[in-house]
């Protein structure tokens, strides 16, 4: 329970507001669970602000995310109909990312393709909120230059929101994040020989 | 990116199946952001599998959990308009509880009345996924006893998941809990002078 109230006040010339209402850099990290769902979870808040998100999903799978993707384009199409809170777009690896004609076998390539797309939204200011979720395993592997990301971030234009999720995020990433979370098992069912289940996994 | 592997097959008499199907308490516990987030992250996937989703929120606070709840009633209205996902219900503390009947302005015995429903609610096994938010606070101020949740909770009829976030969860629920993450904090922009902005915090 935050109280809100920031631990110091900085010299750099801004007014509350402004300070407030800064741009963040998010990142979830560590070996816990959690990561992705509240990374989704900030999705929520963001479409009933009314903000255009940009879900852009960087490791494929066949389950994984199935039910957040629902329930993201459910609320989509919420705003579609009725004009409540904010557009969803959802933006997927591996069956081609929306935007590329045609289908991409490599995965290296399909993430370098991912991260274009998303340079390209941030340029023109496409979202307000960004979940770029798994991006960390492009930086690790070296899909993608880490130091290009946080360039990029850093010089992004106008009030958009970036949350990066995944383990192992770069120290270079950490350092210019604005907020950070290490998600870190306390437990797990698995440990007690329990597999992953439907609703709760995925 | 779990592989959904167990570490070991314990010697339980169940098969994979009934192991991997037995219902689940989740814990989101620490000082770190995304304890909420997360949990209203996994109401999506229950949602999306159609299950009945019962929140609880145990707090009271003007703006928190604004969004959160703007989406997640927005998604039971699409369960009822449409059939997709499941049926959503938002008890709120603070506000009488959708349950009772009169105001009630005493913050201990409404966190009573909320637990005392939700205990109804596990009996009548109203809900597949249960969100008692910020539940850990009534435990650690003692308004409500920690050894009666996890009894209740021990055996609490059918599959009912239950999941309970908030900072200090006690150890006895932590002992109890299937799947416990703790979110720690490692940067926040609080430190950096900036004060708690909506469509993040909210």
């Amino acid at each position: 329970m935050p109280q809100g109230q920031p631990a110091s006040v900085p010299d750099d010339g801004l007014t509350t507001r402004q300070r407030r209402d800064r741009p963040l850099v998010v990142v979830h990290t560590g070996i816990g669970k959690g990561k992705s769902t509240a990374a989704f979870g900030l999705a929520l808040r963001g479409w009933a602000q009314g903000w255009p998100i940009g879900v852009f999903q960087f490791v494929k799978s066949a389950k994984w995310k199935v039910g957040e993707e629902a329930a993201l384009r459910a609320l989509g199409r919420v705003h579609a109909e009725t004009g409540a809170g904010g557009p969803v777009t959802w933006n997927k690896m591996g069956e081609g990312w929306s935007w590329v004609q045609r289908q991409i076998s490599d995965s290296a390539e399909s993430a370098r393709e991912g991260w274009e797309q998303v340079k390209r939204d941030l340029a023109a200011a496409t979202y307000t909120l960004y979940l770029l979720d798994e991006f960390t395993y492009p930086m690790k592997w070296g899909w993608v230059d880490t130091a290009e990301v946080v360039e990029v971030l850093r010089t992004r234009p106008g009030r958009q929101h970036v949350v990066i999720t995944g383990r192992d995020a770069p120290p270079e990433l950490i350092e210019a994040a604005d907020l950070v979370t290490e998600m870190t098992k306390v437990k797990h069912p698995m440990d007690a020989g329990q597999k992953g289940q439907r609703g709760i996994e995925w």
